[in-house]
């Protein structure tokens, strides 16, 4: 299960009734978050999160409107106690960046620990079980930007007439369904392995974010058959497209089309311009191209689920706030 | 006349409900800031003002909850097509920290230029007329920190009857009571100087900043016979007293007792600490030391008028929208 939160669906500047684009998720009661905006602290105590648990936060780049809430989160972080390391990820320059902001923020009770980006496609995996593996893909942008998937890991079944059949101890069953490997002489081979009590890996969860970009293969890739994908748009006038093109970004019409190509369960679109006073007036024409195209809004919030217990609907429930 | 906003006051961190600790002065058409946390950017635009007059910023020190929205706010100026240089003032490091903050905001189309104090006492005047002056005076926080008193001076009367007794003529009046020197043979001396016109000088307007510092008798001075003094009040309960000066900060109490001292005609706490959240629950406390005093809140304006027109009330008319 993954807690999503759009904490903010605003691009360029924050404006008094909508927060700057930043998206929490949260899963094993760990959250990572993408983007931070000046207020993006303020976003989540608004939902009543607290932001001691995050252990990792991704950039998709470094314009302002996306990284410069972070000074005052790595001291809401350390106010709140946290003392874990936390692990931050973004393109060519974050270290010198990260430290240039800090100088507003010198002192942390915590470790950071930095993974920089550089290629054009770059996988890794959060520590712990379930994996939960993260994709970052160069997306187009006026500077180096990246679009974001992340992928929860689902074993498979338990198979408990296969575990009886090769005689493996009841005490082990918890273990071996953990991925834990378990040493025994009276095993075949010496060893218990997962693999002999585990059916095969279960469809996952996967979500895709997208942001500050012109359309581009790579987005598709990120959000291909997604649970959910998070994707900038612009401006809702089609109209407004030479104004895209011109500053790297997309409108409705495009991100619908990338929905079209990727055929993500569900997805919202962020990053309004601060001229879109009304970005749900657009949407119908976006959901001509792809009908499960929506508006995000501010604080909205989603609880996917693994597949026998489908989706959770707007299921703000899980999240101690309502959204706006 | 000086309209006078005090943005926010929080201490610390940005919450839901109270924006970070900053205040804007705004004369002659021109603004100053003082302080710029994150968040202050919006704060401003929810009482719709803008960012494009900002002419000086001033920083009392540079912790986060003060200094965090600046490159946020250079942005903003720089969108609202702000051209003029803008001077930024504060202690020493000024240009260091501002330097790094830059990192995501390095293009800007207007000009920055810096005064750095270092002296325990600094007297500056912002180019214009009526002249206004600013004066910086060392506070007493964890870290160098200024507090600020300002003051519009205000000229003397038109003395038409001298005018007419000197047989200046008529066309030069309004140059002279503007403070303009005027050249004609047919003048005693060559010259007409507006002193010639101009009966001495009469009370102009003062207005003081305190905020992050254990009471001083620098603040004294600053707030001496102001008409306006904003001070900080981190904390409402005495028994929190330890805690402020450890801290380096100061109770209501304490601050009341500076207003006892200073005697402005009115006085405005701020920088009040999350961990306050009904402030006014301790205002009684503090007003019997010093009646003036009452707890600012977000947004609270006030337009300071030249003796005869008397206080403008609680004149929120002056500025476009009506504090929360």
């Amino acid at each position: 299960m993954i807690d999503v939160c759009l904490l903010g669906t605003g691009g360029m500047m924050p404006l008094p009734n909508r927060w700057l684009t930043s998206l929490m998720l949260r899963y094993n009661g760990k959250c990572i978050l993408l983007d931070c905006g000046e207020g993006t602290q303020i976003a989540m105590k608004k939902k009543g999160l607290s932001p001691n648990p995050i252990s990792t936060i991704l950039f998709t780049h470094y314009h302002a409107d996306h990284i410069s809430g972070l000074p005052g989160m790595l001291l809401a972080m350390g106010n709140a106690e946290r003392t874990e390391p936390v692990l931050i990820v973004g393109p060519k320059g974050l270290e010198r960046v990260v430290s240039s902001l800090r100088v507003i923020a010198p002192e942390l009770p915590f470790e950071i620990r930095f993974r920089e980006l550089t290629e054009g496609l770059e996988t890794f995996e959060l520590p712990g079980e379930p994996a939960f593996h993260i994709t970052a893909l160069r997306a187009n942008h006026r500077v180096t930007c990246y679009c974001y998937s992340f992928e929860l890991e689902r074993a498979g079944r338990f198979d408990a007439a296969a575990a009886k059949e090769k005689n493996i101890p009841l005490t082990y069953w918890s273990r071996l369904q953990k991925g834990e490997t378990i040493e025994d002489p009276a095993a075949p081979s010496g060893v218990y392995t997962p693999d002999m009590v585990m059916g095969p890996a279960r469809k996952g969860l996967k979500i895709a974010y997208a942001t500050d970009s012109r359309p581009c293969d790579n987005i598709v890739t990120a959000a291909r058959d997604a649970d959910l994908f998070i994707c900038e748009g612009m401006y809702g006038e089609e109209d407004k497209l030479s104004k895209a093109k011109e500053k790297k970004h997309m409108t409705f019409g495009e991100a619908a089309r990338i929905g079209a190509k990727a055929q993500p369960a569900a997805m919202w679109l962020t990053h309004f311009s601060p001229s879109e006073m009304h970005p749900e007036n657009y949407i119908k024409a976006a959901q001509k191209i792809y009908p499960p195209v929506v508006c995000g809004k501010d604080g909205k919030s989603l609880t996917l689920n693994f597949e026998e217990d489908k989706f959770g609907s707007d299921a703000d429930a899980s999240l101690p706030n309502n959204p706006r």
